[in-house]
């Protein structure tokens, strides 16, 4: 399955991120994935259930998929997890 | 569907964890639920990762979930996200 409209979720504020997903979610096509790594993943389920619980009653989680990326730092490869909600109007 | 073993993750070391999974698997019904709340939810992550990739091999995840709990704190109420990954080996 591709999802066209992906929020990369970082360390910004919270609201940051909720609101590129309702913009997002306002324009396209009804569907918008979350994409996080490491210590951002945390974020990104809050990102998901703040959207859901106090923006948009009629927003589902279609998907929740787990995975690990190999990323390098410091010159030495390094397994980061991942996580991609998949969130649908 | 309900899963007798469960794993709670918290701010332990990632190996604790993955050693609590492999043996609740070693002796129970092929199947661990992992929960977290909160910063948790990254490293829950890692622990599903991690047993997956380096220690067994045959590991699936079958499902993921994510949530909102209301917890007491400082007498207010605030709400932390949650998850649920239920492995199945």
């Amino acid at each position: 399955m591709s999802v066209e409209n992906v929020v990369y979720i970082g360390s910004k504020p919270l609201m940051n991120y909720c609101l590129a997903v309702l913009t997002s979610l306002k324009d396209g096509e009804g569907r918008v994935a979350l994409k996080a790594r490491g210590r951002a993943i945390s974020t990104a389920v809050d990102v998901a259930e703040v959207t859901k619980n106090r923006f948009m009653e009629n927003l589902k989680v279609e998907t929740v998929e787990i995975g690990t990326e190999e990323l390098e730092s410091d010159g030495r490869m390094r397994n980061v997890s991942t996580i991609t909600i998949v969130l649908k109007k």
